[in-house]
């Protein structure tokens, strides 16, 4: 079937709502009492024109109705992992496809750590889904970071521009990477992904005026849009800066 | 299917009984010549009134008729470990939902380690029992606990909190924590686990007027309630314990 | 289906003979010229009217016309390994249920070593192996074993209750299990094990002497019976031998 | 059913452009703004006549299209990873049989690291996609490398020869090895293969008198062929080349 | 079903010609010019009638025409590997009972390596082989040999009696083992092995007339019959020593 993008995406551009660090980094280290709660979050990628919010399994099934509701468009992330694990990155899988499309989702994400030593089964885990994903007309989103014990820096060039073509040669539609600060690097790596689609991953927490210049370098690279998650829910004004991140992309 | 807490709890509340300690510690450390009988144990858990009574498969099925019997909610735990085993900690998986349901369960249980480097495998297997239950309409309880190597203070604010987290970005519907003893940190647990309702591990054996009021913290701090084991039948008059817990609660 | 026990006990009591050495010992070790022979073995199982006669499944196949003639209840025992892999242990599961069934095996065995490293994997075989058995009424026995590293002295009195009470946890209808000597240990074990029956294997050839007045301690200590093999057929007169245990049990 | 090679031969002879160094390699190590573009590869396929162009799946579904009506026959690659992983060898795989034909291909390949730990499991994995690919009548072709710790020289005359013979006996239709350099050692190697097929894998970017010298020494030891990505698209005169090879061929 | 031997011996007895050495050993250390080629072999089997040949699948496909025009019976060996991979050994699994009877098998082989510290998964894939093997009537010929870590010699009397009573213990119709040569100790496996059968591998090449006489030794010592391959088809008269080993045999 073919997989259209269109309802996760506004002319070519997204921006998404990530909210998957309840998980994958514990609410002492991200939460406050505002944003420990799904339903803030949920606001603001309503008032915000969010293209997609990113939650887990279990979240999107306890809070169903009122994403349905908000019709900020689901993206369930399959895959998720505490920070508590020592040792080479590997998520478990918490979900499924047809648990997905249970839970209205437009689209899903998966985590694939290239350069891991659990590589060759998390790319296994991320084809099944793909395939599934796509039988089913739904969006694949794959997290692509370089980690493990070659990996000394996860945003060189030469890692970036591979996590992008990973994304590629594995069939996301979307490949969400991390961006090192270089335009130019970015550039080639958007071109790397031919036509599988570039978001950046916000990353920590930064100022506003930090963040909004390298969004602009983002967008001018080429890439498609952004995932942002604590750089939003962690501002005091997370719909104002929103409208300027938007206005940007 | 909507799953329903209503069979295992009373206005919001539970107070559960837990023996699965006959498998994780074993009969010496635990056990006296009364307490190693489950039918004292279930009569403690009818005459008590207890929301449920976990049990392992072994023993739901060799007194499965006095269980019936009893109405005592059965709370059959799915998976469990001897303690003989060195390493970082994964159960065995020893029943399944289907089973569960022909015992006559009303929940079930399933121990999940975080942090353990088998985290990814327990999570995987958590949750093709959460779905396979949730599609029953049958609740489901995570015993989570932090684990591993870079694991110092298990109930440690930010542990507990993340174990409290992980429940609900699992799809847990209950999870049973262990208390730290801090009630802010409880406090802030049971805000980090949203919709998914927090119940408190007993622990080892405490003085009668230390474990009261713990359970006082515990019922202040927004917790729904106690699964407790050893604190109940290891007492001498463990009805008149129940009364005074259960009034709390 | 309820499971029954009648085939393989007389009013509650059992008396096996065991010859599953072949493989987990070989045969330089144990057998002489006559009792490597499987046919010798069943002989004196049925002249000696015993409750059951164990093999792995490539004897009950080669000699099964012989096994059904002689009319001694099969246990096939399912799983089984060498002792000359290094490391924990873990045993190959070499048949199933089906073929059990098919052999006209009237019980199943299964070795369990808790305390091994891979005591996860190995309860979960046998789960599998018990619902399957129960489902087709089929009585489980399952040989519990305390090995791995943390184990210093498998017959201490923690351990044998240990291995004992796991027989009730995971569902086993009869526990085989090895006695240390002390009769109150093991009169503590059958207490631990509830409505699980206990059996007690035989070790090492001893003096006939010896061996019937340990034969004594194990009955009054409220086991249900003994699993005999190399006591039996290593010695000169295995069928006096079994007159005077069968006596006693 | 009977697998004829009619489709990615001419005349028992073949021409492959290999373009599977996006996952393998990277594209900071082996592209550049050209050829980064999976459609400028196509082009060369097509002008040059090749017999086939090898496509990781992602790659082979997004440029579909544009795959079919270039009427280059399609040669999915089923495995593949990155070379970020540390240790020992293992490809992921990353589509199948099923998805190989939907997409068009007319054979597919499969990359095998013999002598690696994990041989045993690449080759279970070869195993499978050689059965379903051979019912289905298309033709497999395996990459088939020395790696591991006993390997120091993966182009030694005896794992070359290994190399290909490990082609026949797994049942492979066309092994592509890589050469070392001896046309005696290839054409020793070329006869260990018997009704096995053996293509030449061109490696690392030569001159080109350097690298048409070895193309007529590899066709006069028998070999049926080259498969050949970084000589030709790394070239600046790709089509030119590709006559000069073709004619030797 | 009855499995019978009957296509795979004469009178009880049986020589087999042993052609997994491509595989195994590498084409550079066992074969030459001639030998390399299986239709010689396939020649030496069938003037010399032998009772089966031994291939694994990938030539069994190659020249399954010849082969079944040779009517020289098929003995597929359904696993294998490499000798380029360190560590203890277990083969791949590189066919099944289905495809066995497809290609016109008369019979399977499988090796066993007692003693590896993958014996259990070995011995268990060996299981469902002969389980659908016998479900077929088709006979199992199982390789077992003694490796790991505690085998300092793999033809000692107590290993190889050993490997000859697991080949009854699992279930093998035929177990093939190595002759330490010493006819007293092959005595004792051929009685420790009951209703199996054992036959000997032929081992590493040997001058004629101590080859021939090892025969007359094994043959005495009540065995089967042998499964040769280098001291044949190395042999400048591979058809003459047939002829002498058979009429030993």
């Amino acid at each position: 079937m073919k997989v259209s993008l269109n309802k996760i995406m506004t002319k070519g551009k997204a921006l998404y709502l990530a909210y998957d660090q309840g998980l994958e980094h514990g609410p002492e280290s991200d939460f406050n009492d505002k944003n420990v709660d799904p339903l803030y979050i949920l606001d603001i990628a309503k008032k915000g024109k969010y293209n997609g919010i990113v939650f887990h399994k279990g979240i999107a099934e306890k809070y169903n109705k009122e994403i349905r509701k908000s019709k900020v468009p689901l993206i369930l992330k399959l895959n998720g992992k505490t920070n508590l694990v020592t040792g080479e990155p590997k998520s478990a899988v918490i979900s499924n496809v047809k648990e997905a499309i249970k839970l209205g989702a437009k689209a899903v994400g998966f985590t694939i750590y290239i350069g891991s030593k659990y590589e060759e089964e998390i790319i296994e885990e991320f084809e099944g889904v793909q395939r599934e994903a796509h039988a089913k007309g739904l969006p694949v989103i794959a997290w692509i970071y370089p980690r493990g014990k070659k990996i000394t820096n996860d945003v060189s060039r030469e890692n970036m521009v591979y996590a992008a073509r990973t994304g590629l040669e594995v069939g996301a539609d979307i490949a969400k990477v991390k961006y090192g600060g270089n335009a130019e690097d970015l550039a080639w790596a958007v071109k790397s992904a031919g036509r599988c689609k570039i978001v950046i991953a916000g990353g920590v927490k930064k100022s506003e005026k930090e963040f909004l210049n390298q969004v602009r370098d983002i967008m001018d690279s080429g890439a498609s849009g952004l995932a942002i998650g604590r750089n939003i829910w962690q501002s005091k004004a997370p719909l104002e800066l929103t409208k300027k991140i938007r206005k940007i992309v």
